[in-house]
């Protein structure tokens, strides 16, 4: 622990202290130890820390700059301020006691004067990181690259007009994915930030996502060259930074994973606030992705439901995120992902405490939730009712059906035999939201 | 023409009469033979009317019943009402001069106590269509089978829990395809109107969607059957009635296609209103289908984009319909498909005159926007300048990229050794949209 | 009790069975006799049921008809089938153990032919109501006139082009408030469903305001005509039927109010789903009628937040709730108001039970919300953060300012001769929520 | 014009070159004698440039940074600077040719280290303008104050829980009014940019919006005081930079105005954009000023439909400026306000003249909207149609009610009597739709 690190005024890392606790630095539901559903609440959750919100950024909207004034961003040095800021993040993983950390590469080492420049200062930062992940215990969900903030991004990366953006970007991702891979990264994320357009008056649809296909194919290549062994990942958003993306939600990202036969080698990173903003639920993207068969990570936050932005803010409902859990834990559970917080504190949330206090409200959130979760899934009574509502469908004659043995004119023919006329049953759609909330 | 036809105070076809005109029953801009882009107005319009909005919707919301009082929705014997409804449903296609209208079998026929008695019913009234078609230009754009309004459909369709649903649904797609195929209809259109679930509690994502993809597997299966000669349409709708649509937008409708190897089986129907509702526009929409190559046909309307529900307009606004005109135009314009006026005149516009007007100015803004779509393709400098934009990808170095001849280490050598440092150029929005601007 | 009244498979009233309860049709949270902040929650709450969803509604959307098949809304003869209703609804009342309802002159008469007749019509089930009333112990909420389902309100009510349907309308309100007045209703509300405008095209936006503003102003004066005790209300909404409602939100009926001089005599009443629609959230529009001096009633229920459409759903998330229930009780808890449920169960909810799980459901939901909020203001955390965080205001310089007794140039000299330079302090968001969590 | 000013590499003022110009220099439109109403155009539209978005912006967005690179922006003379953006800033009204400029203080002046050097700093810009205004013909259209940039606004200025922010507000806006009206501004402009709130739970709403009240007060008594011609106005904007705005939309200000009986003081700037984040159309907002009588001045702009956030793009779409221009001169036009560009060019907009030719298409736009409008107008028809839809209102009966000489018993009565048993007519939406169509 360097000097620096007396950021927080919190010196030992945040503990359990149960429900009635009513200190704001300690956790009331997130047991650590506490086994759910046969594992740790740690191995269930594997919470991450994200570098950028918490660390890189200094406060500023699009009508006010830094509010935070954090001392590691004010300095003539950008690697020694990069090194501060290491220091304080490890810290800051410590007291949260986390099992991970997520990062970009420009969130961690500042850009250099050319791309091989960029990569050394990285690398610079990668040997610290090394070092401490020697010691403690945290280590990297996902690693990936900034390809959006550069003004040469301004058009895209991969789907950039210019093939020299692409190009550029192939040599910047390949650089984070051997970062990722040196650090034992547990994923690789491309979330598409400027993979859209900002006006289909410019834009050559067709030639920007086959050139977003060959980038992801390209992506898939290396990691298996190079024996990374965590799972790449697709984070969809509908918009923002750009009006439209390409990676819109999850069931757009199945049609481009099809399209490049790559579903079997790409899972997805879902947002919250991303199923927000696309018009669905959390519930719904990963109920998608489990049923598709590419749910990978989870980004936990919210937006605002009053506005259409990317507010990126702590979860504080524990339900609904219970939900896209129970579907998760349904399909499994985590294998390489985990829950990162890509949240950030609000601009005028100043203290240090206040960083802590955002991740501790959002982590018991997803141990309440989890607890929701699992509790659905034991009791059973959830589980049960659908299996139930779908009953009809074992018999022989009906998995004909789906098997593809009937033709419509068989149907019809049945129709008229049987003179099948079916009687509507109830959805029981007030039961089951009452039952929800009996775990709650 | 019967006296039931007098609804009309119209007796004779709107026609032509230019920009000048001061005649509500006038066209100002559609000139059916006028030439445009080697065919007549006509032949690129392929204009329909819809049943359903314009002859069977009483003037309900959900605050308030009927408005219209049409003299076919009120009476004891259905079937005599289902022919007056009919006389003047070919009354309207004369007086609007449009060469096709599109029908679900409950829009012209009354539901009987069986499915049987249905289809007898449809077969009735198809045979009073067959007649008048042979003396009358019009034609069948498209059939479809209405699957939501009566209850049995309350929880979908193909989609349903309970199979005995889906397999009446099947019978009755068989016989509006018959239908349908025996009127020489040059598609058959899917739209789910309650394939999708009101809530995910007691809902099986996976298997409602694997109902679905039988069931469209099915469908295709017996138009190669009985030797169907037009498209298979599925019409992406996000939400409405149901919480949650299965087909939900193109890029959706797109990787359910995949999913199921159907993808150069069916095509959209795209709905402007359904775009806005989904988060796009319809210009992304055309623009998606035609880079996927899955664009059918579509729907012409709008919403209104204060309200999140489906308010079914007639378009009003030109210019955004001739950007959804460009890419249509671009990648080939219609083959079976057309512009159905799937819109209905305002519950307030009690007069029969409405009903014509609503269609003239909507005719006359597709035309327009006609026209202007065709400028910007002949004009060339809109697709030129777009063109130029990707320019750089056309050289042997950038296309071995696209071909898959490249990988992520390649180009990162490439960085190196050319000190690749792209800048970035100016997207040219403003110049751009003031060009389409020149159009209008 | 009648027989009609076994529509109901339960007989005894539902009853508290604490939270561990796994009786679908138990209270677990909803013990009408705990004191809460002084009063029981019965006197707290004062829960009213709909008639109109509860009892009124088929179960019809915009793309099907009726699902629920009640056996009170099929039948010849439309006085009986009413009188079946109210036999329905008191049994509901009972069986859900509420001390309120609230009704629309048409949920509860057929129309006749002339509003005397449906006067008349009216007073018929009145005295029934009246009869029932004497013996149970339910009591009217509110009462309201339907100014928006038949088609002669189709433009507007108050606001209607033509002066006969105002006239007309003036006519049908004074005998509902003669009714909610004979029924002791504890107050009268005015919902304008359809005043507003479907396009400013045929619209005189201050002809229709002063209209509405001098309707209100002779409601206000009939009722103190009349000695009518209870409150008048007016229920906000942005839009839906129509497309822009006047009422759009409790800020908007505000600067109505002040318009016509009407503040200190209307007041509001608040829906959840409404407050959504606008933009704004229920906490929101409850805080601002609270400092406004216009807090009234509460219709309790919720949307969906993925549609843009009024779907009127039973609550069940407590915590959002329970953000509204803290600033109405701050302002001093209901007056002559309380929580209607202006909810309807979904159409595929068919059973009898559905009817009163719905409620069971949202009754619990408040409840709880109801605890939660009573802990807020009783803990003191909360409120003591907000006083301390304006806790400077309280000087007497500073309160020169808010009396008005400092101009801006007397501010500007402060600014100079103080030196002064404000620091920002934390605005300690996330500590605020995370602490509303422990609550829950 | 000195050598900063080849910014642009235009040199002459943009000219009028009629409908069928190719030059993406010139106007099509925008003929500024051309008289229209009785006015030129240029005196009918008074439009001016906004500093902020034309001078001030360096092109980031939330996920980048700077795109745009303009020398008057990397600079260590901070003064130096100001004076070169200046110098391009008026060559830019040159070449547009405008009658107006708007400027916060902020733009034009860096930020200081007390207020008072602040002040200083902005005087020494002021002297600037007031030398160059001596020979070009631009004015000042609007002057205001940032209160919302530097980190001590970020919980609001005049609603800041602490006084000492409201102090040093007042003092700043008391030096905005003195240089605007130095100047000679035609108007002062209030936008609220952090006066709404985060979270309610830190939030007292009574206090904040009285604090809001009296502060508005002192802006109008010091006009008063120092004999300043110009309008105060007031600009809505539901939310952003804040969570919730307390100046909602053009009926909440109005509210808030008739609260602290400044509605005779004090007009509304209405931007397009924030209109549409209301849930508004430009028209709603400008008909309901006009309406209500607080019509000031406008921000002609657009945002992106399918986004939720103030892109503050330029108009391009006539038909719906021209609805809102139609109420605008219907009510008088322009007094003090004027067309404002509250509008920037994208961020990939980076030549020089993109800033140009974005400026040239709203101005087109506008003209274009302004011919409309004015055909509505002079044609007649529309306004006609209007007039006669309520004409029923004005026989001495129905005025009667109006002036409040009848009550609801009278109505009831006349009902009963006169048999009043209204018929609906037709709104005739679309016959106005197509209508308005005919102007464009
Ligand atoms: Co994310
Ligand atoms: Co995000
Ligand atoms: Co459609
Ligand atoms: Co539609
Ligand atoms: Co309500
Ligand atoms: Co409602
Ligand atoms: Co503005
Ligand atoms: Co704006």
């Amino acid at each position: 622990m360097t000097g620096n690190a007396s950021f927080f005024t919190q010196a030992e890392p945040i503990r359990y202290e149960g429900r009635d606790s009513r200190n704001p630095l300690a956790f009331r539901w997130y047991d650590k130890n506490r086994v759910v559903l046969g594992k740790t609440m740690e191995e269930q959750l594997r919470f991450a820390i994200a570098y950028w919100h918490s660390l890189a950024w200094p406060g500023g909207d699009p009508f006010g700059g830094e509010t935070f004034q954090r001392p590691w961003m004010h300095g003539s040095d950008d690697m020694a301020l990069a090194r501060h800021k290491a220091e304080v993040g490890f810290d800051l993983f410590r007291l949260l006691d986390v099992p991970f950390f997520c990062f970009h590469d420009r969130d961690v080492a500042p850009e250099g004067a050319t791309l091989a420049e960029s990569n050394r200062n990285l690398d610079v930062i990668a040997d610290i990181f090394a070092e401490k992940m020697a010691t403690d215990k945290v280590k990297v969900l996902w690693g990936t690259a900034n390809l959006f903030s550069n003004r040469r991004f301004m058009a895209g990366a991969a789907t950039n007009p210019d093939p020299d953006v692409f190009i550029y970007a192939a040599g910047q991702v390949k650089h984070a994915m051997d970062v990722t891979k040196r650090l034992d990264g547990a994923n690789y994320v491309l979330w598409g930030g400027r993979e859209g357009y900002e006006t289909l008056l410019n834009t050559d649809l067709r030639q920007e996502t086959e050139q977003l296909g060959r980038f992801v194919s390209m992506v898939v290549d290396y990691k298996h060259k190079i024996g990374f062994k965590g799972a790449i990942l697709v984070e969809p958003k509908p918009q923002e930074p750009t009006k439209h993306q390409y990676d819109y939600d999850v069931a757009t990202v199945y049609g481009f994973l099809k399209r490049f036969g790559l579903e079997k080698e790409v899972q997805v990173n879902i947002e919250d606030n991303h199923a927000t903003l696309a018009g669905h639920t959390y519930e719904h993207e990963i109920a998608t992705a489990v049923a598709l068969g590419i749910m990978g990570s989870l980004d936990v936050n919210r937006g605002d439901r009053q506005s259409g932005w990317d507010t990126d803010q702590f979860p504080n409902e524990p339900t609904g995120m219970a939900l896209g859990f129970y579907h998760l834990l349904k399909g499994g559970g985590f294998k390489t992902g985990g829950c990162n917080f890509d949240a950030k504190i609000r601009r005028q949330s100043l203290e240090a405490d206040d960083l802590l206090i955002g991740h501790v409200g959002g982590m018991d959130v997803c141990a309440r939730a989890l607890l929701m979760a699992a509790e659905m899934i034991e009791d059973g009574v959830l589980p049960q009712f659908v299996a139930d509502r779908y009953s009809g469908w074992q018999t022989p004659d009906n998995q004909a059906i789906l098997k593809g043995e009937r033709s419509l004119e068989d149907l019809a023919k049945v129709v008229d035999q049987k003179g099948i006329n079916p009687m509507p049953r109830s959805g029981r759609q007030e039961y089951l939201e009452n039952l929800v909330n009996r775990y709650l």
